[in-house]
């Protein structure tokens, strides 16, 4: 295995209503209709072109108020402790976030984004199309996420991943 | 906007068929049925846990072999120019790769998956599960991608974006 760090820069960063960790939506499914917006550095507005094709965009970010991680978490949405690799836990041993959110415009270099699922300030790694016919898995199983009784509608934070 | 650097550590390695950059699939969906192999470093093993009832995953990764990116980009799937965010290049400000992979079984450390378009020896940053609920888009549309004529299965990648 390769061990030589990896350095990335962020190319922008994600705006939302959400100004603490605690109390906030889950996941885009438990944020839905939340407005925010993805402020990409000016530098990189060029590359926005053609995007607005998109209904829904991956946005891919650093998870800058986690540090840490254990390999067994209890995730939001259940009562047992989980494989951290099978949750959607922040603290990682890499901390990249994922989220699938809806692109309502582009104005510039400014992305309005829905269903945001993202705390205030996150610093923004990479935004990616997203491809009906790359990324809608044919009839996923959801392993203990598809058990859980629990649902992101009805399920916000607390202070377990800062 | 932060432009501190963020380091990353790869938590394993991916192995697949494809040895070259050139001569690839470009996509899960054009890389049907063909096997690799997620080694993830075994002190890590630990977080797989409850990870085997999932059908799909995520594996984020390093793209290694590329470096520096343009804005403007003529994909795989085009012979237009496209803004570098509208399309999943592997030359990009972070060059994060994310594919959605079928997972066929984990054997401790290692995990079997299927429809595999990563180049071998590329470098593992994460692992996630793919939920249903969290993943699929509604009715999503595909811009650019969704109107090219080309499709992933009937393309293989170049030395482009090396």
């Amino acid at each position: 295995m390769d061990e030589e760090s990896i350095g990335y820069k962020p190319i922008g960063v994600i705006r939302s209503p959400f100004v603490k960790t605690e109390d906030m939506p889950i996941q885009p499914a438990g944020a839905r209709g939340v407005k925010g917006t993805v402020e990409l550095g000016p530098e990189y507005a060029e590359g926005l072109k053609d995007l607005d094709g998109f209904s829904h965009i991956y946005i891919l970010y650093h998870f800058h108020k986690s540090s840490g991680y254990s390999l067994t978490v209890t995730p939001f949405l259940d009562k047992s402790p989980r494989g951290l690799f099978a949750t959607r836990a922040p603290k990682r041993p890499n901390a990249i976030g994922l989220s699938v959110v809806r692109l309502d415009r582009i104005e510039e270099n400014v992305l309005h984004i829905l269903d945001v699922d993202i705390i205030d300030g996150t610093p923004l790694l990479d935004i990616k199309p997203y491809v009906r016919q790359f990324d809608t898995a044919e009839n996923p199983s959801s392993g203990w996420i598809g058990k859980s009784a629990m649902t992101p509608e009805g399920v916000r934070s607390d202070d377990r991943f800062r």
